[in-house]
């Protein structure tokens, strides 16, 4: 695989990483990729318009997504992040078609992979993965995990008022939240799972309650960090990582810009709990600045 | 107030009444038009790619339903219902001036009319209402009770996740539903209130709990009702009102066509539970096709 990766023209080591999402969840991959490599440039896209993915179709999300690329193309990205799973699962495989000399990755093979490496030498391991409605009707993440390891048994759990519930600015000590936790959690724990894939963006916020509740002897995997571990390989394969600034000095530090289609004040807002940083206010994208018929893919394909 | 009311030019008795809603609650609305004006033909649009709209910002809000207006203009409608409160608490307003020539109501005003009526003759009644955050930011509920009883104590309480359980298909007797009812509840429930508004299109399918929980001395009241009666009267007003059919003849009851920018099996599938009948396949509309610069309220702005 020496074959050189296609780029956009007149990328750089200084071009921005694209990282979108539904709304709020995409951010913990923010936070994973600041870690990981801190001197990155990164626009975060937030479609807070239209959220949330996790209950609507594949040709509603892929339309979604294609918009957003579109839409942040001028910006000359090196690479773009679906830091979403539903988008991942529905949309990933059809845009990486489409933008053809575009470098798109996604959270879902990440994920399945850092799984497979947790269930270690165990000779059939459970892996359980909670994820929204959509992403467990596409079964991305069972083939994601059995191309890796024919002999495990995936048991998939959508979990659908996650996300409404973290949206809401709910706490891990809500009884409401332990109910759904526990409600949610019940069937993998009797199925004696070795691991637990963290299968949203957004559920890495009840991590700890998860820990709990799944007890010691069960590894959860956040795909966040395994994404931003990914994109990390990706860029360094086409010698496009940013130099490692000095950490001592945070003006070395790479930019992050916000963009969202609904309420900027309330992104700003409720995005430093998934951030783990406070938020400078996102810039604010009417959705009908979105229409994709006005900037169809086509007209955009890259050249390879 | 005799002076005629403006309307769409060549609309007869047998032009549709449009019902518009974020997804599934406003088949509640549809339902008791059915039942108070069996002869209407109605058309039914459920934004079901873009909802939740209950805690998205008035912009946006206003947009969506200006484009689903402006995408349905062309049949000719004789009336359209905002069979949301979010969208009747943000967009009314605004839409009504904008579109000078369509006659356009929403679910609040009638539901603060019905809530003054059952408080009765109590000197200063207590009414609660039930609402998504956007509903009770918007303080909508307050000036349409306040405007009709000056001393009235009213209580708002934004239920923001009984939306996603609801449309998660949940039962009303799931422990789940039950803890978050009883949450939600408890508040109004201590303030002792007379009446309790359901502030939300969806609420109506726990209407029996919400009874239980609020106990017998507390009037439920359900805007899909109130709605139904003040299209009634609108259309009366305007001489607009279809025959009514013989309701032994099933042929002759009007026609309800359904369109959603999202999966259409999904929407019928789940539709019957608001509906209370079967509902046949809706027509699928792209949220492309609704992009509102192409066809600009200005545009198709009716002579008055």
């Amino acid at each position: 695989m020496q074959a050189r990766m296609p780029t956009v023209p007149g990328v750089t080591t200084h071009s921005p990483i694209i990282v979108l999402d539904s709304g709020l969840g995409g951010l913990t991959v923010v936070r994973a990729i600041q870690k990981a490599m801190p001197a990155e440039n990164i626009l975060y896209f937030g479609d807070t318009a239209r959220l949330p993915y996790g209950n609507k179709s594949a040709g509603t999300v892929t339309a979604f997504i294609r918009q957003i690329i579109n839409h942040l193309m001028p910006q000359r990205p090196k690479h773009v992040v679906i830091a979403c799973n539903t988008g991942t699962a529905l949309a990933l495989s059809a845009l990486r078609s489409e933008f053809g000399g575009l470098s798109i990755s996604g959270v879902i093979d990440p994920g399945a992979k850092a799984a497979v490496t947790a269930a270690g030498a165990k000779a059939v391991p459970a892996i359980g993965v909670i994820a929204t409605e959509a992403t467990v009707r596409s079964k991305a993440y069972e083939r994601a995990i059995l191309r890796r390891r024919n002999h495990a048994r995936v048991y998939l759990k959508p979990t659908p008022l996650l996300v409404p519930i973290i949206e809401d600015g709910r706490m891990a000590n809500d009884p409401l939240v332990r109910m759904a936790l526990g409600q949610y959690l019940q069937p993998l724990i009797e199925r004696k799972v070795d691991v637990l894939v963290l299968g949203c963006t957004h559920y890495p916020i009840f991590r700890d309650s998860i820990e709990d509740l799944m007890g010691p002897t069960v590894a959860v995997i956040d795909s966040a960090e395994q994404c931003a571990e990914d994109v990390a390989r990706r860029l360094k394969v086409r010698h496009l990582l940013k130099p490692p600034v000095d950490p001592t000095d945070t003006n070395a530090h790479g930019w992050l810009r916000c963009f969202v289609t609904d309420d900027p004040a309330r992104f700003a807002r409720l995005g430093s709990r998934f951030l783990g940083t406070p938020i400078e206010q996102p810039t604010w994208v009417s959705p009908d600045d979105l229409y994709s018929a006005a900037t169809p893919a086509a007209a955009l394909r890259l050249p390879a």
